[in-house]
């Protein structure tokens, strides 16, 4: 099958095998992602080597023993395989787990191929008023809702949103619908014009208050950021951290002791939510599609989504 | 009347008049205890002119309209003068008060003199079991049970406690109080006696188990114990930070979001729970006493508290 290989800081179309785990489910690729992840792969941020791609809608072709899953079901998979037995595994933090493999980003080949294999544990089946176009975004907006898995967000707060890509929109859109106070930090215009189309107010970076914000979501895995999202949290306020930084950053604790501020790191979160708020449309994420591209053009689709200010650029095979 | 006075890094007794604001309760000092913050201070990590100190216990000269208190009664004071019209102070959290003095610290003069003055609303009662060499502990001990104040310690939690010196001692004395699986790194001989003394289990540093713990609190204000706790703490697990650290430090936030820690700076705590445990007897500080110094050799208790290993020197004037 035609599959985008990444090896050495370089992707490049290959043909390989057809996966053939006998115990896991066999999915045809309908539409693919690319994600902020995916860009820092190829700049060699995390070392890896295989098929990259890990947000996907597929139909499943086969499923071991016919379990679960029939032929033709439109699926989104959760991207961590894990085994079941670790202390991680059995304290109920399965994405914590310590022998899994990560799909297109650690030791497992991802999505930007024609076919991918999943354990059938992995996988969701998509509602049909769930669009392949939406549905590709179950992943992200699974991490989006993560932040609400680990921290109450209360009505009454305030709450600053630093990043409005393509993960901070699904945040903004998440977010919003806590009724919460919400402000959002975006760089670029399509990005603001997205966010004031749905009613969420963008803020200016110079008009950020200090030291005021209950909690503050940092989206854009940049120093710069950061620095803004540690001014603005108020004293025993909440920091979510929901991108990876590149390298350590230099950091003063002794002020986050002093102002008893809580760091919370957030990564991948709970699928079936994700389908519903799709499915009952209170969350639209196709609004962030920019293009598309077929799978022979996937090394083209990753300098589209390479260039500053895009959203989301989809593959198909 | 006599004072140790702080000024350019360097500590000296001194007359000046004695604190009459009329506003405030004025306080005889029995005892006052030298905390590793003083030290900072000395060494210049924070600019502060004025008399030094901020633990004590005292005796009550004089209240304004001779409210709440009576000459005479026994006291132990917070240390943070606070506004009562910030939003800080009206949200409930006066100790980050936005226009705050602090006691000794900062734009207050504290406590390593004859006397001391606080407003009223900061002062507690000393039930009379409780001795001066005790409730001289009353601020270090708030600030140790200001952990869980901010989140809750299961008694099933394995929790890893770094630093065992004045405030990780009675860090280590409380969080026994809950059952926890605590165990704790100390690296002198006298601390590792201490604890075993009260059945309180230590742990070398080599055998600290990585990703494990459910909880661990970094009590040593250094790179090196920020690191092993960084590395002890599980995925989602909590790490909460006791002390300040000298100027910036690099860490690795990538991997903070990878595992989901959680990590909560925490500083002042509450009083009245301080002396419950006290007086109850359920902790005991005063066997953190090394040795007690009259005002007049302030500097010498000063030089005696810094050597290493040194826990808990006393002033009295």
């Amino acid at each position: 099958m035609k599959a985008l290989w990444l090896e050495n800081n370089k992707i490049e179309l290959r043909e390989i095998p057809q996966p053939q785990k006998p115990n896991e489910v066999l999915v045809k690729i309908c539409k693919a992602g690319i994600c902020s992840t995916d860009l820092e792969l190829v700049k060699g941020y995390y070392p890896y080597t295989g098929v990259i791609g890990h947000e996907f809608v597929g139909e499943v072709i086969s499923s071991p023993e016919g379990l679960g899953v029939r032929a033709g079901d439109r699926v989104v998979g959760e991207i961590n395989a894990v085994c079941n037995q670790c202390e991680q595994c059995v304290s109920g933090r399965p994405t914590h787990c310590e022998n899994r493999t990560v799909l297109g980003i650690m030791n497992r080949d991802g999505t930007f191929a024609e076919f991918t294999q999943l354990p059938l544990a992995n996988l969701h089946k998509v509602p049909t008023s769930v669009s392949d176009e939406m549905a590709v975004f179950t992943e992200p907006l699974a991490a989006a809702l993560e932040i609400q898995e680990q921290i109450n967000i209360q009505p009454g707060d305030r709450v600053l949103l630093v990043g409005a890509g393509r993960l901070g929109q699904l945040i903004a859109q998440t977010l919003a619908l806590t009724g919460c106070d919400l402000r959002v930090v975006a760089r670029h215009k399509r990005q603001r014009e997205l966010l004031t189309a749905r009613g969420i107010r963008i803020i200016d970076e110079a008009d950020v208050q200090k030291w005021r914000w209950d909690v503050v979501v940092e989206a854009t895995g940049s120093p710069g950021g950061f620095a803004l999202a540690r001014q603005a949290i108020r004293p025993r306020g909440t920091l979510v951290l929901k991108s990876t930084y590149k390298g350590e950053m230099s950091v003063d604790f002794s002020s986050i002791v002093v102002d008893e501020v809580n760091i919370v790191g957030s990564r991948c979160g709970p699928f079936e939510p994700a389908l519903r708020l799709m499915e009952s449309k209170q969350v639209d994420p196709t609004v962030l599609i920019d293009d598309q591209f077929s799978l022979g053009e996937a090394v083209r689709a990753f300098e589209r989504a390479a260039q500053a200010g895009t959203l989301k650029v989809l593959i198909q095979p």
